[in-house]
């Protein structure tokens, strides 16, 4: 890649994010009457519902920390960040110390699911905006949040699984690899051995159970030993997903000084799902691919979503950074 | 309509059933080896996955015995329906009473849901078989799973809410329009007082909660009392769903001598359903509709499946037989 082209590149990217996306967001986003964000939103900035998503409250706070942290000490940024997790902390945890999927506008509970994502997204935006602060508080929070997702996600019978586990065990990429990104980012706050410890773990287990030499993909679900199901589920390749998987392992070598071994899978990944979920025809990333090619079940399948397109855009420049191929 | 055309029409329909579409079923959907129906079929028959799912076991055994009760005496159709039945009886009931939502081709229970639907469908399956072979004991067993699904829809508390009921109740189309149907199939084979006062108590239901005059619409999720909620659920329609709803109503209006209450019931829903659902530009029906013409959030949201279009041929067909407009 030329300099050249590479800065045009960097120009398109930081001014999508800094001049369009984060303006809109800032602008019409944010609760002033009941706290947090209201994220539902029309092209113009009109609000389609008032209910609260969780995830976006924890990634949006993230956002914000990170860009504080990394772009420009704007105290805007930093009190926009501390606004999503003050409410997250006012109204998203119940009792058991799991989180909430949504709550109202209010921020009363209106649901709870059986995955760990509300709080991993929370890890990352406390994790953010304490270093950000330098509040060691949110720090603190972030780390036991992080390891309450750890024993929710090891000790069978604590979240209910949704298949019969007596008939059929399985497990998803998702879990492995939200881990991964969710230690990069703790780490940046919390100097704890958990963090290198998490990461090496999952990725170990994401290229033992999930990446598929022989079918040269990553599949989303196997069984505990990283067994085939021949099912629609079993086969199921979402390339957006794996494309992300390979970009946070090009993340940890990058950190590592230039590991090698990780940049040979996260490369290997990325390769993989670009061959099996790039429409060679029209361009672009359809959400779902069965991985012996026969028809998947998702209608949604073969819509092309913009964050596919993100991670694409993100994984295959990291991997330039690493390898000058 | 004129009589030619309306006889090519049933030559279309029948042909497309009898001789087309079942002769396919029959063929390639019939395990021998474990019993029940493998339904995911690629075009040439070959077999996607053998995951059997419980609705469809109910839905093809009803096919079956009701083509052998009022199309023609085949003892193939009958013993085919007889085949899903014994499949359904040996392994879709859990030990509460309630089924399961799919099982492996061997029978072992995958997943259990939250919804009555499989018990739905196999009250129809029942039905129809018990009806069409004269063994009471099917319809019994019937009219047993009727009072259960009941139960278990109106006792608080039996089955868990999607959305935590202390800050929000909601109550969807799907349950009162398929008390409908399941009761007039049942109704066939069963002459018991129940049937006919379900079908007048879920019209009502409709009528009173869902169709909403001033939207000009039925919504697919509404407060227990009929609210509007203003949010993407509680703005959806969904009008093959609702379409289906309104034949439904017709057919009550049929079986009742032509009451004009519940034809002018059911082509207003059918009516409103068109009028919002239908594409004026490429003509179909997209699968969900925002009551206040906004976006919708669901991936699917503009797809045009096959089943909506079923529901409006035979919505509008049997409108045409009721009114002759």
């Amino acid at each position: 890649m030329s300099p050249d082209r590479l800065k045009a590149l960097f120009g398109i990217y930081r001014d999508g994010l800094l001049a369009d996306t984060l303006p809109f967001w800032v602008r019409n986003a944010i609760d002033r009457t009941h706290g947090g964000y209201i994220t539902a939103l029309d092209r113009d900035g009109s609000v389609l519902q008032t209910d609260k998503p969780i995830w976006v409250h924890g990634r949006f706070a993230w956002l914000l920390a990170t860009l504080y942290a990394t772009v420009d000490r704007r105290e805007e940024w930093l009190s926009l960040s501390k606004h999503g997790i003050d409410f997250l902390n006012r109204h998203a945890f119940d009792t058991d110390g799991r989180m909430f999927f949504s709550v109202t506008r209010e921020g009363r509970p209106l649901r709870k699911r059986r995955y760990l994502f509300s709080e991993a997204f929370a890890v990352i935006g406390l994790s953010a905006y304490g270093a950000a602060s330098g509040e060691s508080r949110y720090m603190d929070q972030a780390l036991e949040l992080f390891r309450l997702i750890l024993r929710y996600h090891r000790e069978p019978g604590l979240l209910e699984p949704k298949v019969i586990p007596a008939t059929r065990q399985m497990k998803g990429l998702a879990m492995p690899m939200i881990l991964i990104a969710t230690a990069q980012e703790l780490r940046k706050a919390v100097h704890d051995p958990l963090c290198d410890a998490i990461i090496d773990e999952s990725i170990r287990e994401i290229e033992r159970d999930f990446v598929k030499p022989d079918l040269a993909c990553v599949l989303e679900t196997v069984g505990p030993n990283g067994e085939f199901y021949d099912t629609f589920e079993g086969r199921q390749v979402c390339p957006g997903h794996s494309i992300e998987a390979g970009w946070f392992i090009l993340e940890e070598a990058r950190v590592r000084g230039g590991d090698p071994n990780l940049i040979r899978l996260g490369t290997r990944i990325i390769d993989w799902s670009m061959a099996i979920g790039w429409d060679a025809t029209y361009g672009g990333v359809p959400y779902f691919i069965d991985a012996r090619g026969l028809p998947p079940t998702e209608y949604s399948h073969d819509l092309k979503l913009w964050w596919p397109h993100n991670e694409t855009i993100i994984g295959t420049l990291l991997a330039w950074q690493l390898t000058r191929d």
